[in-house]
């Protein structure tokens, strides 16, 4: 950090420091409710604006937003929906490009999630009955106010109304110096305003509808949710689907069955979900349609302090900004994920384990570790259901905006839905001791009596008997199911002996051998909730930082701007080029595609005319990591091309028939470019856009 | 054909011969439009009756739809979505196997058509405003009859309650012989009865509504879009798109221009779309929110008679169902794409070239051929768009259903879009002659004028001073772009000489060289709307088809019943089973998933106990092509694991390393299971489930 900086901060640092020692101090006395939530709200004001003041005063990289939207409109990797209709605000569409990057991103969320951790994915509709909903308290809980134009009804988001009737008296001579302070003073704390504070604010202020001038009503109730009507009859009141989770949930039963009954597991989703936002803004981080990719980890709550697979992310050094420092008016801090379990920063292993693999995932597809950090929500953030939530937040040019969340729901939906249907959303866990009577009665604790056929295996005879081969019989019987036991009983009974087969041996049992038990065993059983670690993306916002982090331009040419997004998320893995339209070169410019496709890779031919520097400058823009040039060379024998690299430009020569093969693995991470350059002779050449 | 079957046919073939004929004669005659339609009713109710014979006479396969829903519910490929709180009909959610299958059918299809045909797919908004879908025809058009109960209000659709009730009363003892000769001659008109008519039927016969017996109203339009309200005013009317091709229409001048302004190309989309059915049965094949992949492929209308690529797919033998061999009575026949073109059958090149990729995927997928055929639309049955249109159907326990469309739809839509917005969505021609001034203002053809720079070789010159590179030095001169040559004229004019750059070689090039000329040329352009070709499919449907068309019973087993799906679609590529719970085989079992997810292939651990040949028989009901078990074998040098085919239930031996590799092979048919066979030794060994 900059000393210099720091300085600037410390006022800042220490006004939230003295707010949070208050409502610390204001929780542990157990203080009204009231109390706590005023001083809370004190504190998140405080928070923006030191948050304010470090955006302010953070080293200014050359990001230049509105060179980045020109290429990505340009190439189309989206833009506006229903344009040539004049448009809809906060509907988007994305282009071949786009979409590319699009499906790559949900490809390798699935090879990263779905099948490393084994998890049971979904795919349920969108149209959702309003019982669904009103259970998970979307009905009730997921609104904003508005407040409306009494004259046109022209409806704007009240949050945004008073910020911008803010920035404009701010820039305005004719408001007074005080009233700007007192306008200073109330802008961080805008976004925590209720109801009640912001229909003061706007009386206070006097504000009016922003283009017509008109008064506007006191502020509204207004659900996110798109309302429609299921059937012909119009008696099935529905929604659009806020979110995909409900979906896993209303099929928890279904899944714990496919799993075999057995905790833990995870259901997975991705799809799209919708919010009826009353001003969408901020390009793709706003919108009133998107996709996301969800997971829901069903955990037993007893053991979630402990997760089996911890190990493999322990290690992780990443960045928190917990709750506990936010309060204390510090910045985040770098930690690992063993440590912060440990000091308590992350609930538990279970919570932390998936904000580790949500960290891997991001850093493999491209997200900068420097503009990365988890972030821990309050206590008064949380949404009604979590009971610990870290945002994976990147830092763009619309500042800190959280891409991924990462909630420990406990086991709120399922209960819901539970209280809802009257169906129980249980799973089960045995008991070692059975629990006394009284308890019994409420957690859902009963009582299995089933039969068990036991056998025993009589040592001596077998060892008599099958000598060298006894271990292996006695293995064998070992393994043998509760029916096949049963079966060898019967037959014992009615033939005297009866075949096991062990690979391609065979032995006769006789019933001498074994001696063969049946009775019956009580095991007890306790019913409980499962909790929920949800990890869920917005693929939208994911998208939009990549494409802000992985913008460049290239040195000593400001026209020359590329996307340096991994391959893996490149919408296409290779370009061909020939090197000109020399028709000799096409056949083998044809070979390599056809090459290419047997492996499934997207790739594109350019043989327009250009020159070569051209081109490529024409596939970086379009972030296409390799390129294979078709040259006069490649006409001689042994026949080789040139392959190039995108962010170091460098080249190689290889073989025709090679580079299938090397472009599939370098696309597929499984070889690295450095591996490349030490194989195969470098080509040395000069790239000219001119 | 078995003879006695088709003795039966021959006077429903002649029927429809005959009213087939009229329908011809009408046309020839140029009769009255309602002439025509009252015929094309009567043949349609005819084909219907042939339909219906030939459904019955046709040899019954041993397919039991309980047994393989039962199959597809136990292991949740998919179900009635909200089950817990009742269900809502004509939804369903996608469970884990369902949802794989439904992951890799829309994989292919992306490797298949975006990445062979580079199609440019697009991901467009779902919420769609109003005025879109009236100018494409969806709020006049797009509707179903419905009545309702007068009382209670509750909807039914009209066909389905003249089948419905039709049905009751020829059970019923108390109707009389006549009336249920009357009923039969009905039932195969009702789908294509109109509003009168439907109308005339529910009155004549007296229907009643089917549960509460209360009198029903006249058949009422019913539109099948979810209407919403898009923003918080309420004044934004919308709806759930009912498909996903208005996405791409409207994006077409985007697509255009990032094609370079050049045609013929191909937009394509994958995504939901959404119908309020009165009242959806059928399973998958008539639900509320489905999966659909459209492309939407732009030709020049004067150029769709040939099609570049036609020749990949010209020798393909397919079942084709004309529209004229269905005025005729007759059958489908097996014809070559080249012959049914030649012939007449299909429209153009265009047309048939998708059909015949829709045929290779479809094949490719596991569709069997046998149940497969292209259905022309006759002229009065295509949608309002269409100009020809053909049905890939398959035949399932409901009947022969439609999958996938194939219909040229002219420039239909993208000229509704520029009527309704005014922004011209069209391509341009270069004209090889200019089109008089009279024609011009008609079809927007317009001249341009621009500069052109000419470089003219001195080959004197060159030759001497260059020598043996002179050939190299003149096509390099020719490569040359108009910018370069702007650049070396200004260079030659100050500086008197200019290098030019052929490989790692530089020449200087001077004045008397070259001679250089600058001029305006004109160029004469004619704007067009092109020609859609459009195939559709129905991703529901297809996976329905392939499960009808895959679901088998092991001989001498009638409890094992599992799915054959293609390695390319079945939701786990492997199994990997240890032989039993013994500890010294579970590193084995690791390292070889480990391996697998290298390769990105989905795969099942079995490590549950039970019987090796009862585990088998799980991953078979999962469809699971592969299985590789880790044996007592396994555990000595060299280490190898046995490999099993689903299908023969063959197995081999291979070393444990090379078990991943050969299975990715296998998966992405790079390897065919006979190579396997014929390279590995065969292990051979009973599987017994019990």
């Amino acid at each position: 950090m900059d000393p210099q900086i720091e300085e600037q901060l410390t006022p800042f640092r220490q006004a939230v420091k003295e707010q949070g020692d208050i409502v610390r101090k204001l929780k542990a006395e157990k203080a009204p409710d009231i109390d706590v939530q005023r001083a809370v709200a004190e504190l998140k004001t405080r928070k923006h604006a030191l948050e304010h003041k470090e955006f302010e005063l953070s080293p200014k990289d050359d990001f230049d937003r509105s060179k980045m939207e020109d290429l990505l409109k340009q190439k189309f990797f989206y833009d506006q929906s229903f344009a040539i209709y004049g448009g809809v605000n906060g509907l988007y569409d994305f282009g071949p490009m786009g979409c590319a990057v699009k499906a790559n991103l949900l490809q390798a969320w699935r090879n990263f999630f779905v099948l490393e951790e084994n998890l049971l994915e979904v795919d349920t509709a969108m149209l959702t009955p309003e019982v669904v909903l009103k259970a998970s308290g979307h009905v009730e809980r997921f609104q904003d106010y508005m407040v409306k134009d009494v004259k046109n009804g022209e409806c704007f988001r009240a949050d945004h109304l008073i910020e911008n009737t803010f920035e404009k008296m701010l820039a305005d001579k004719k408001v007074s110096a005080e009233v700007k302070e007192e306008i200073k003073k109330i802008i961080p704390s805008i976004d925590n305003m209720d109801k009640e504070e912001m229909g003061k604010t706007l009386k206070q202020f006097n504000m009016k509808s922003p283009v017509t001038g008109n008064d506007i009503t006191e502020p509204i109730d207004f659900n996110l949710m798109f309302a429609t009507s299921i059937g012909p009859t119009g008696t099935l009141k529905g929604f659009l689907r806020p979110e995909t989770a409900q979906g896993i949930f209303v099929n928890f039963k279904r899944l714990l069955e496919f799993n075999g009954g057995k905790l833990p597991f995870g259901g997975a989703q991705i799809g799209n979900a919708f919010r009826n936002e009353i001003s969408p803004r901020s390009g793709l981080i706003r919108v009133r349609e998107f996709t996301m990719a969800e997971i829901e980890y069903f955990v037993d709550p007893t053991l979630k302090e402990k997760f089996h697979k911890f190990g493999d992310v322990k290690d992780l050094n990443v960045t928190l900004f917990s709750g506990c420092r936010q309060l204390d008016g510090k910045g985040p801090e770098k930690k690992t994920l063993e440590d912060a379990v440990a000091d308590g920063t992350i609930a538990n292993e279970s919570l932390a384990y998936f904000m580790g693999r949500i960290y891997l995932f991001l850093m493999k597809i491209g997200v900068d570790e420097k503009k990365f950090r988890f972030r821990q929500h309050l206590s008064n953030e949380m949404a009604h259901y979590a009971c610990d939530c870290w945002d994976a937040e990147m830092k763009t040019s619309y500042g800190w905006i959280e891409c991924v969340g990462c909630a420990d729901r406990s086991c709120y939906d399922l209960t819901c839905h539970q209280k809802a249907t009257g169906l129980k959303l249980v799973a089960e866990r045995k008991l070692d001791e059975p629990i006394s009577f009284n308890i019994y009665i409420y957690i859902h604790v009963y009582y299995i009596k089933y039969n068990v056929v036991e056998c025993k295996v009589n040592k001596g005879v077998i060892g008599k008997v099958f000598k060298k081969d006894a271990k292996t019989v006695s293995d064998t019987l070992a393994r043998m199911e509760q029916t096949e036991l049963e079966e060898m009983n019967q037959t014992l009974t009615d033939a005297g002996e009866f075949t096991i087969k062990s690979g391609d041996q065979s032995f006769v049992i006789k019933s001498d051998m074994v001696t063969i038990n049946k009775f019956q065993k009580t095991v007890h059983v306790e019913e409980f909730n499962p909790s929920v670690i949800e990890p869920s993306f917005g693929i939208g916002r994911v998208m939009y930082s990549l494409f802000e982090h992985n913008f460049r331009v290239r040195e000593g040419d400001e026209q020359r701007t590329y996307l340096s997004l991994p391959p893996v998320i490149a919408p296409y893995k290779c370009s061909v080029l020939p090197l000109s339209n020399n028709a000799q070169l096409m056949p083998f410019v044809n070979q390599i595609s056809k090459d290419l496709l047997k492996f499934d890779i997207s790739h594109k031919v350019d043989s327009a005319t250009g020159s070569i520097g051209r081109r490529y400058a024409r596939t970086d823009a379009i972030a296409i990591p390799y390129g294979i040039t078709v040259d006069f060379d490649t006409l001689k024998e042994p026949f080789t091309a040139t392959l190039r690299e995108r962010d170091s430009m460098k080249q190689i020569r290889a073989p025709v028939t090679e580079l299938a093969q090397i472009v599939f693995d370098l696309a597929q991470q499984r070889r690295s470019w450095e591996d490349i350059l030490n194989n195969y002779p470098l080509f040395e050449q000069q790239e000219s856009t001119k």
